[in-house]
């Protein structure tokens, strides 16, 4: 048993005694997946979204989770809002850039968003993040894994750019500040297959994060967490609808000792 | 057999034999969720929220339900416009105060829709109707069971006051116009666990009020049956996941027999 | 084996090879269906609906799903402009007219969108396509097989009025430009218990038009996948909760030989 899967097994314990109240700006496609995974993995969603009552919201709220997924002009504006409350309250906030290369609109959301938010974590899968580094989007022909190892290279740099953490989520996940990094190796293709599986990621890292002192930590725990449970859950499931039933069966019954005996985490050096 | 579970298991033979038309205006994230037990029931589920088509989707329509879980100001006057259609062609309309005590946002649009629409229905949890009994959300640490005793007490007040009936859910249900009340204590904790199961609910409601003459009947009838499909799906779920799934599947096999046998209500006395 | 099984087989092959990505500007209620839909078939979905970005997302997606169920004006400018880049590049435009019959607000989009974009498929049920042929909303009491047969002989002069494809679904499906048609007859009912099945099907047609040159089978096949799928999960589901997944699991596991084999398709004469 290593030391890290000590400490994120703690957090996993953590976050079933505190069970979070979480806030989510995020998208209608997979609004409802987020909200059960939390109910799920034992922490609380709330889903809101007019400017008005952000604040109020945030101050109930212990982590804010925005989605840019089907992000348009006032949901910005609800978003500035809460964010800017979660900086004032101390609050985490995570950011997952959906498609942030798909559009220019995006891009320039999403660097409002990283200009007027202290953001705690940005969680994006390996185009995300090398969009927001600066690459413009891969044509197609470009295998995961080879846009994985360059997304790997990436992230130090730019969550030093953006004095952030950044996951990069994959066939393999891994979370650094620039300084420090953990590889966490759980995971299944089926994941894959289910709509919003990103989107949930995210909105648990945030619960973790309200809960765990060390976010690198926190978010190695929902990265863990979520793979393992997805492993178990492709275990019998014969395609991806009776998968995402199954995976959350399995969020809701990973215990902490799982994680102890079946987390893949290991902290690597950043040369 | 009591008399209450005859006249339920009634309301219950007659939705499927009418399978009424519901409009919903709702929020994004469980109206997925609310459609699919409006179709499992055997109802019909309607969702517009543009203003402009208000009056005539509520002309086909044999109910009206709003939820304000994901409200802005935009949806406010559809539904608005929708409410008082409804009022003017008879149909009931039943509101689900969605976390009513998390922005004085909400709070001042539920008592908008309560002051121009004529509401035959509020279902909330016990927060929800304390809170519109002009209650505070209460801290943390008050336990479920004492903020239902509480509810309890006050819904008969609110009732009277608004002129409606009051729907409380929780541990277990209570509805009364003030002077009436029936107590309904089917149920399953795993139904907390999945996001909607509030919202789908109040559809419930709406759906056997379009039914039923007499309302607290109809609104017993929709939670004796929910509660039911809730206790038989957790029989054979190892999780929320699977329960979903199963509890839908339990709605659509639920039969007027199954009402009169093992639905738990009982008329209770104000004093 | 007929010519037609091989040919839509052989459709159904090029999905899962070219994995074509879907842009849907589509309703709140079943987006996530849609997606997992998409996923499940091997396409790659995306939802995006502000005007500002629609341009660029249409250029980096091979065909557009245009779904009115819960439309209001912004939502309307985002499909004009999608449509329009759509028709400029040169990628198929399915519409589908939700409830078209339920307001004039529904109608008079319609009839604006078809106006503006060349509509490559109008994929409805019974009652959309009598609507949008000048039929006005059927009454209670005319049952499904006589509208079905209704909307079959109008589709032809629809598709020849609008120069498009109709493809109407109900207890069998007709796919026909006006000059020829094919008959589509897998399917289940219990489809019709899960909302948002026919929002998913005309995501599917998107996926396949994207793919297949010859557009009416390129429909054919999405309808017989659709259909086969449903009848293979209703096999072992006890309602529709288990069903849902199970078909989205099928859809997942259908493979080309299944069509050649199971696929109940055949031309018909327009007479």
């Amino acid at each position: 048993m290593s030391q890290l899967n000590a400490e994120i097994s703690r957090y996993w314990h953590e976050l079933h005694m505190v069970r979070p109240l979480v806030h989510n700006i995020t998208n209608y496609v997979t609004a409802n997946f987020i909200a059960n995974l939390l109910l799920a993995a034992g922490a609380s969603p709330i889903m809101a979204d007019a400017r008005d009552e952000m604040e109020e919201i945030m101050a109930i709220s212990s982590a804010l989770h925005l989605n840019i997924g089907t992000i348009n002009p006032e949901t910005l504006g609800a978003m500035l809002a809460a964010g800017k409350a979660a900086n004032r309250l101390g609050k985490p906030v995570v950011l997952d850039p959906v498609g942030v290369g798909a559009s220019s609109l995006r891009a320039a959301i999403v660097q409002n968003i990283t200009a007027e938010i202290n953001i705690t974590v940005i969680r994006g899968n390996s185009s995300e993040i090398l969009t927001m580094s600066g690459y413009g989007p891969s044509g197609k022909g470009v295998d995961a894994d080879s846009l994985m190892e360059e997304a790997e290279a990436r992230a130090p740099l730019l969550a030093t750019e953006l004095k952030t953490i950044v996951a990069v989520t994959g066939p393999e996940d891994m979370v650094t500040d620039g300084k420090r990094a953990i590889k966490i190796k759980n995971g299944h293709p089926l994941l894959c297959r289910v709509t919003g599986t990103g989107c949930a990621v995210s909105a648990l890292v945030a619960a973790l994060a309200a809960v765990g002192a060390d976010t690198i930590l926190a978010c190695a725990a929902a990265l863990a967490a979520y793979g393992l449970a997805g492993q178990r859950a492709a275990q019998d499931a014969p395609g991806p609808g009776s998968f995402q039933a199954a995976f959350l069966d399995e969020i809701y019954a990973l215990s902490p000792d799982d994680l102890i005996k079946h987390a893949l985490v290991e902290e690597v050096s950043l040369t």
